[in-house]
């Protein structure tokens, strides 16, 4: 049982987390959609960044109500979540796509990791700010359909997200050194037995839409 | 009065120009987004590129109701829309915003120009395609408060926005002269009739946020 200090620290820091998380999404997949080639790609990274910024707008107001500034809770998170932009960076649209599909899957593992821990509250919060993810399934389709009519294109994809799932874990695992209140969600078993679970789960849906992990 | 057959067309190209304009502010606006170095700036930026993004949706659904390809409606703008943007690069966020409401409300002004010739349904729809745009006031407000609390600024984005203003005239002129049905939407007086009146009103517009043209 957390005291109502650590429960509210936590709770900066989640939504904090997933603000930024949301916000530097919308930056990157809009950034996605510029360089798209044509009209249909543009509209569908358009529309992920769409979503995203909105799911931001959802977090940073529920920050504003707690009355916390949402600048200073995102902030520690910055570096972090640029980075794993940074270090991966989509050469076309479906590995753009793929980028979205593995990424948001992620932080949807993470979280069902620390949904035990937090407060009724705040999980209901934490789902909101993930309902718009119903494009999982979309994009799992458009995927597994362009994997499936080229071998090739299936590997490079393999590869390409198993840089990604390896890029989040270390900024995750980057996160969660730096922030106790993060690191205390993840349950007993600590971090590692957290990223083995994802990397379980990343592995069933690489399989799932024909990539070879 | 014009024929059905041309009603269709003209209503084709405007919400073509309209959508293609939309996608493009998006693009544009969520790049000015990424750059912005402030989380402030990156809200109010990446805001007004979802709206924009929000009416491109609202044009692209009713092309497609029209049974037209959306994408072939925009295609004919694409490269004036992009060049407008080329020329046009903010060197900092309230240049970024200084755009946003000098090609708003010349957008504006053209729906004004065009309004009494087309049919009370295509009106309807590029009324709700502008309908967000009551961020004008607020843009405004900021610019005007920018503008009186240092006059170098004030100079600058006065300087900014003639050069914002004759780029769009520009790719205005090379619009109507490719689309005889939008050149013929701007009355009998013709394009440079408007271009005056669109002139005269940026000028009043500029004085009111008290920025010398």
């Amino acid at each position: 049982m957390r005291s109502a200090e650590s429960a509210s620290s936590t709770r900066r820091d989640l939504f904090g987390l997933l603000a930024c998380a949301r916000l530097t999404a919308f930056e990157w997949r809009a950034a996605d959609a510029g360089r798209a080639t044509s009209y249909e790609d543009k509209v569908v990274l358009g529309r992920l960044a769409v979503g995203a910024f909105t799911q931001f707008e959802r977090l940073r107001d529920r920050l504003v109500e707690l009355g916390v500034d949402p600048w200073d809770a995102m902030r520690p998170f910055q570096e972090a979540i640029g980075e794993f932009h940074e270090h991966s960076r989509p050469a076309d649209t479906v590995e753009a796509l793929t980028k979205v599909y593995v990424a948001d899957s992620i932080l949807a593992d993470f979280y069902v990791a620390a949904a035990g821990e937090v407060d009724a509250e705040t999980r209901a919060v934490v789902e909101e700010s993930m309902a718009d993810s119903g494009h999982a399934e979309l994009l799992a389709e458009r995927l597994r359909a362009a994997a499936d009519a080229d071998p090739r294109l299936a590997s490079r994809l393999g590869l390409w997200a198993r840089r990604l799932v390896g890029e989040a874990l270390s900024q995750a695992n980057t996160i969660a050194g730096d922030r106790a209140t993060l690191a205390a969600l993840v349950g007993e078993e600590g971090v590692e037995a957290m990223f083995g679970c994802v990397l379980d789960r990343h592995t069933a849906r690489m399989r799932t839409i024909n990539l070879r992990d």
